[in-house]
């Protein structure tokens, strides 16, 4: 019989295509290795007695409900409870303007599906999330990356872009992933006023906005962009999707996040989200509700903020004492990452090599260039909320002896 | 400031478009109301207490797994036990054929967005299931009706079809969703003969293959695909996808579903489905996998069948006893639908307004023609797993009362 499995897309390959890190990050999983690759929370905070007692309340009152089909746009109660929670920082959105996804990546999948036709450009930052740069660039998407320094976005490159007319731009303003930076306060208005001048929606992920270890919290660009309007009900007008997760307060495992947008982008999303998973499970939307209500939450995004700010502490100082001088990285006031800078002529490649051999993992910088910008090869991104502060310890120190390795084999080379 | 929501897609309308079923669905969620309407399992056959015991044995026992990020691919377990469940049907494929998806949705959402190009043919029976026409409407499908009678898919009508060379089939064997009706065992061989000619892949729906309430199990197309192959590794070769659910034995509540294909094809997908929501929650596969095990899965399966056969029979009965000679209605063996033809020149949407008079509703037939085939009018499909034997019958006889009605005044009309 004949086998005709014709592919719509060459599935384009990124230059760290997902294949390739899938293989990294499954090495990594040596039990031996102290990994800094992956973005995973610490279990360890999990609140897994919470979701227990959750799990029976849900399934003991409401368990005909829990189980069966629900509305695309996601259960009311945890709609109000997220807008209500929203407004604490500004973003003044009514239920009808939050979409529950099935975790952050599906909002993603959607706004491309929505947004890209092929052969459309997108801004990113450089670097920049690579699960974005995956969901769009199925959808075609060509990318324009604009540099990133440690305030954020460099808004001073900003308009040489806007002029090739990007159909959006997607950016991570809190603790970006993967360069930990945060786009200043001065940039940001900056952003918002050529966004407009422009006409260039924006899509402002914000996964570890409420992860801030120190420092004074930033208005969104959502929040920027609604006091640009004239009027009242900014929510019909507004010109920035802005997204948000469950996935690092509470838990990744049960793929829960929302899209707050103009009611009328949010019709055209839920029409695709139906098309795509018919709806997010009730189960999860309603054990989730039920674990965050009461204050829940808030108690527990502090203790998340304790335990992940005394673990970034101690990959700094482990990063001071271990590391040569010749090596930079970011000092990030939230999030769950931090990017170090090597000096030039590195191959991240073969330092993940030698890293590995080490029993030590990150990913090389080059996975986060939307168009395999050479300039990655420098990089590597160090995640610092998954493990211990004394294994991040041992983890930077067995790093140090591959990149005093590598530093020191790499320059001769150079010269 | 402006707003530039450009749309990629002109949200294609089908004849019933998305938001129009939706609304229908609304107004038949009224409490007073009897509705045949929905898909929806019956609530009251969700094991509620068995998913308790298994929240709180995985959150005991693995809880830091549970709330973690996970696999694309799904829970190993998970896709051991598939495979092994369904090689009881002969379906012979390994864990890595076996993906698991958010809900079978997903698993239509990412085969359109693999196998469908703009404008590319896909082969549909007519009437379909409406969620796959418009999880391929969003990629540009171009739809290929070929008509169903009492024993499935017409194959006298298919090689006409072949001809015009669609991307594939999609085809529900078993108590097709809307119609009822079963692929009889001799046009499964037909079809088979007719894709290995054509060189056709077929895309095998079987969300409802457990749920037979009298007859013999028939041979799934996978299985006979195989029987075709030369080769022993049939997984590496075969030209048939294979989709089934725990939406309909478990819960739809949990979104949990499952693909089988040729590795090479899994692999596609496992990018694709990473690029569109990372992977299924991690903790709702653990659940499934506990609440499932032990053959509680194959006990459950057996009470679903008792109930929704006495609601099958119930509602046949009523029809038998309360609707006029003129109307006609298929006998499904198994699944949850059944199809009622009504005289030539009935509108079903009339119908539909005259039925929620007398409190009562169903999907009227058009919205499952992919080319708004007015031959749809005639045809309403009604759901007995969800309502209560006495509910059915009370339903039918209300229901009566609009068809009586409408086919008195319908008739008039015509002449």
């Amino acid at each position: 019989m004949s086998t005709v499995w014709n592919s719509r897309y060459a599935l384009r390959t990124l230059r760290c295509k997902g294949s390739t890190i899938r293989e990294l990050l499954k090495i990594t999983q040596r039990p031996e290795v102290i990994s800094f690759a992956g973005g995973l929370p610490a279990p360890d905070v999990f609140p897994v007695k919470r979701f227990e007692e959750s799990c029976r309340a849900v399934l003991e009152q409401h368990g005909a409900k829990a189980l069966q089909y629900g509305p695309t746009e996601g259960y009311e109660p945890l709609r109000e409870m997220i807008a209500r929670n929203m407004a604490r920082y500004g973003i003044l959105a009514h239920p009808e303007n939050v979409l529950i996804t099935t975790g952050s990546q599906q909002a993603l999948d959607l706004i491309g599906k929505l947004l890209i036709n092929s052969r459309d450009r997108v801004l990113v930052e450089a670097p920049s999330y690579l699960g974005a740069l995956q969901a769009f660039n199925v959808y075609g998407a060509q990318f324009l990356p604009v540099l990133l320094d440690d305030d954020g976005l460099r808004t001073d490159q900003l308009e040489n872009a806007l002029r090739q007319k990007p159909k959006f731009m997607y950016i991570l303003p809190n603790f970006q992933n993967p360069a930990g930076v945060t786009l200043s306060q001065a940039r940001r208005h900056q952003l918002i006023f050529l966004a407009d001048r422009y006409g260039i929606p924006i899509v402002e992920d914000d996964p570890y906005g409420q992860l801030r270890y120190e420092g004074e919290h930033l208005t969104p660009l959502v929040v920027l962009d609604h006091r640009n309007l004239r009027k009242d009900d900014g929510f019909t007008l507004g010109n920035v999707i802005y997204l948000s997760t469950f996935s690092k307060t509470l838990a990744p495992g049960i793929r829960l996040a929302w899209i707050v947008a103009p009611v009328e982008v949010i019709g055209k999303l839920v029409l695709l989200k139906q098309a795509a998973d018919l709806h997010t499970a009730t189960f999860n939307q309603m054990v989730a509700y039920e674990v965050a209500k009461d204050g829940f939450l808030d108690q527990h995004v502090k203790l998340i903020r304790q335990v992940y700010r005394e673990r970034r502490d101690s990959m700094l100082q482990a990063l001071a004492e271990f590391f040569p001088s010749e090596v930079t990285w970011t000092r990030p006031q939230g999030g769950l990452f931090l990017w170090v800078t090597l000096p030039e002529g590195t191959d991240c490649r073969a330092l993940f090599r030698a890293a590995l051999a080490e029993n030590v993992a990150f990913v090389p910088g080059d996975c986060f260039y939307a168009n395999g910008n050479g300039e990655g090869c420098r990089h590597m991104r160090l995640n610092f909320s998954y493990s211990e502060p004394e294994l991040i310890r041992e983890g930077i120190r067995r790093l140090s002896l591959a990149v005093k390795m590598h530093v020191r084999t790499a320059h001769p080379a150079l010269v």
